[in-house]
């Protein structure tokens, strides 16, 4: 399972102070601890609130590059701020993400090519959140089909069905599992699939074992990758004991010793 | 999900001391407690080294009469001990289990219908245990095309994939799962799916966490009942959360007050 740090995002008070005060150390350390929590990427996101977005991005990407050179997932529904942050990054970057509509997959497709980037692509249009896996599907095929036609690799492409909150919109939970399994089929090699975890259990009590929950059906799905939180302990040995339980990695007794803090 | 508590089997020394010494408020504890967790139905195992397994059943049979009646599951791999039984038990039972074997199959099916039962039916026959999905579905489909010549209803047969312990034969926990979706295919309507969840962790650590994550995989492919411990809390909210989220059971904050202690 390839793992993208969530942590490192505007939304979260922690992260808001440190960039307001311009504290690196702070950010640094959130990098750290998701990295030894087994984090294969980080995501960085400025939030919502953010007074100057393509500053701030660009500061958090160069305190990161300081201390780690996995690849940062530039997290932001702007396209535009993505294409002014990337010639900026020295480290692999993973796109975060476009949708299905024309005008970001013509901005952001290009984009993925020439700075070699992987890119996350959700099953989304302007007219919104599909209701169930078909529809999740007829997005993915477009983002495929337009992904193919560029040349871009499938094995660069991580489509994400777009979790919801279970406290919401309880019945996408099932169509969501049933895309993930359906995209792998859609074309040959087969794109990889990511899910936002975190939000399955956004306003909902008992966050962890939600999240723990559908991350093991997802990975039963054949999931490949997911945006979460890598600090979670319970989180991180439930995916390790499914990586054991889908044969993925070999099992010995003392299998989660190294994931225990 | 259809649980069926696996606690009152002579392989535990708890239940071994009470058959020993007719301690039958020992084993009516253990049917308590398995029933306030959330059991469905009770399996009943005399268990490997028992003298005189038909009297012992038959003794157990009735010490949990007196306090549930619920179903209990005759588990015997000799079909001549389960058909004396039947006729001695009040409750509804689930004949636990045959194989693909025709001689089992011949014995039991008959009297699965005769007295209304409900049928595990482990796709296993003399040669093994399959090695890898596809045989076991071959096993499945000879059982469910043996249960349609004889009337018996798909509803009352849960087939069984098998599950080994993934210590020793850990690349076969892929292939049940892959059973387990493939199962529900074969035939409309579908007959029920069911797994021995706690072989996966025999002679592992973490007995608990493989428990539940294969629990929770299980489920996302379509998994109808279990025979597990319904005494384990964790196990208990891995698979209420997996039911919420497979919307099964409705959403609210509160979903697994009820299942903590």
């Amino acid at each position: 399972m390839f793992v993208i740090g969530e942590k490192i995002n505007g939304m979260f008070t922690r992260v808001q102070r440190a960039i307001e005060q311009k504290d690196s150390g702070s950010i640094q350390d959130i990098a750290r601890q998701q990295l030894a929590g087994g984090a294969d990427a980080l995501d960085v996101n400025v939030g919502p609130a953010c007074d100057s977005p393509e500053k701030t991005l660009r500061w958090l990407v160069d305190v990161i590059a300081e201390v780690t050179d996995v690849p940062v997932s530039l997290d932001s529904p702007n396209p535009d701020l993505i294409a002014r942050t990337l010639p900026h990054c020295k480290s692999p970057v993973i796109i975060n993400s476009t949708t299905a509509d024309d005008e970001k997959l013509n901005k952001l497709l290009p984009l993925a090519a020439e700075y070699r980037c992987r890119l996350i692509a959700l099953t989304l249009d302007k007219s919104g959140v599909p209701s169930d896996a078909q529809a999740r599907l007829e997005l993915a095929a477009k983002i495929i089909a337009r992904c193919q036609e560029s040349g871009f690799e499938m094995e660069n492409l991580f489509i994400d069905p777009v979790v919801l909150p279970v406290s919401a919109a309880q019945e996408h939970t099932v169509q969501v599992l049933e895309a993930l399994r359906q995209i792998k089929l859609l074309t040959h090699p087969a794109p990889k699939t990511i899910i936002g975890l975190s939000n399955i259990s956004q306003g909902a009590e008992s966050r962890s074992l939600l999240n723990g929950a559908l991350l093991v059906m997802a990975m039963a799905c054949g999931l490949d990758a997911a945006l979460l939180d890598p600090t979670d302990v319970s989180l991180r040995e439930s995916y390790k004991t499914a990586e054991v339980l889908l044969n993925r990695t070999i099992y010995c007794d003392a299998f989660l010793r190294p994931h225990r803090e």
